[in-house]
């Protein structure tokens, strides 16, 4: 077989949600792609389909990689490791096979690829192998902070994306050394973003956006948020700019 | 005049530079719009402008908002702060004249309008009195990672965006603390990018990327880049994700 004849990898950025929101790149990618790939839960088919919906073409192959049942076990424990390690090189391996039969295969991924997206662990396994490009998507804080109308950053500001994981201490201390920032996957780790931020001097300034692009979105300042519920994919917002004019 | 007669703001991110990572909501914003307006060097069009080329209809308004003389003096100075805020205040009161009289503006701004973009000083000053939409473009930053084929964040990665006007001190401590860092405004800074990436262990893993997305684009490790020559929107990446599998 020769190298000609294989198909082209696409790792394809989405944007956070409102189809609108797609590149005209994103769109010709779609386009040209004879199979359409996407990580979901099992029994789903994920956001980045919904994005796309209007898109997809007659007879285009759909190629949904389901995630094996480990939201149970500690990512820190190996069995996780060796589950999801395994999991990707058997979604890696049937991606292959289409791009080896001559298919131009799609792959999703919500925001942008490249930053913090599913799509890096196809990247890394397929991308010496077949001719790839990666195409940039809005990210979700891009999302967030534009339907907020929030200037984020400006000038010589720093900006620093935090896990809403991360320890208490420790994004304390972050917080207080830089301009702006942004907290991601707060979900269940709200109480304790909302301790940090107040330890840090910067709770009156965060803004908390739910669902940024989508229909039902919402953002509040954090400080006017009285309860502490918050899906995974929401963002705390702190913004930089302090002497705006 | 009644509010509903007023047209609409809409700050238009243009992505990076290629016309094809525009958002088709970019596109839409565009076609709607009465009058085009953009930031640009004196006697310039401007990048912004030059990626939308191919949306200009016949009879469309331009307004190019041209920076004063500054360049030569100090940021800091009080002369510039006097100047730069009279611009922007009378940028603001051209583009108000055309919502005022019904007429729809987009204003471009390259990148992502609220992340480092000049479109915000006209955001703070209007958006208050006209209707207002700020759509998000893809990054520079985006653009340049994803050219590159270069995983920038996985997991719980913390994200660093720091301006190359940065002290060579700081920069070397920060760059220390993250595990994957941005750096924008390199230029003549790139020497001293250079010794604070090397005083943090980091050089090795840094990527010097210039003109990302642009037809003349070109990535490389900064440790094989023997030169210190670097347009100013040329960026440093240093990739997280360590762990990759």
């Amino acid at each position: 077989m020769s190298r000609l004849s294989t198909g082209r990898l696409y790792g394809v950025g989405t944007g956070p949600g409102d189809p609108e929101l797609l590149t005209l790149k994103a769109v010709r990618a779609i386009g040209e792609a004879d199979v359409l790939a996407y990580f979901a839960k099992a029994g789903r088919s994920g956001n980045g389909r919904a994005i796309v919906e209007g898109l997809l073409k007659p007879g285009m192959v759909e190629l949904p990689l389901y995630y094996p049942v480990t939201v149970e076990i500690d990512k820190e424990h190996d069995d996780y490791k060796t589950q999801i390690t395994a999991f990707y090189d058997a979604s890696a391996a049937a991606v292959a096979e289409h791009l080896a039969a001559g298919r131009t295969v799609a792959v999703l991924s919500e925001g942008d690829p490249m930053f913090y997206g599913s799509y890096m662990h196809l990247h890394v396994r397929l991308s010496d192998r077949f001719p790839t490009e990666v195409i940039p998507g809005i990210t979700a804080m891009s999302g967030c902070w534009s339907l907020s109308g929030l200037p984020i950053v400006q000038g010589d500001d720093v900006l620093s994306v935090l896990p809403g994981t991360m320890g208490e201490g420790e994004m304390s201390r972050r917080l207080a050394d830089t301009q702006a920032a942004v907290i991601m996957k707060v979900g269940r780790n709200l109480p304790k973003i909302r301790r940090a931020l107040s330890a840090s001097g910067r709770l009156v300034e965060a803004i908390y956006v739910e669902r940024g692009t989508m229909p039902e979105s919402r953002a509040v300042r954090l400080s006017e948020k009285l309860d502490d519920s918050a899906p995974y994919f929401s963002l705390v917002l702190v913004p930089g700019w302090s002497g705006r004019s």
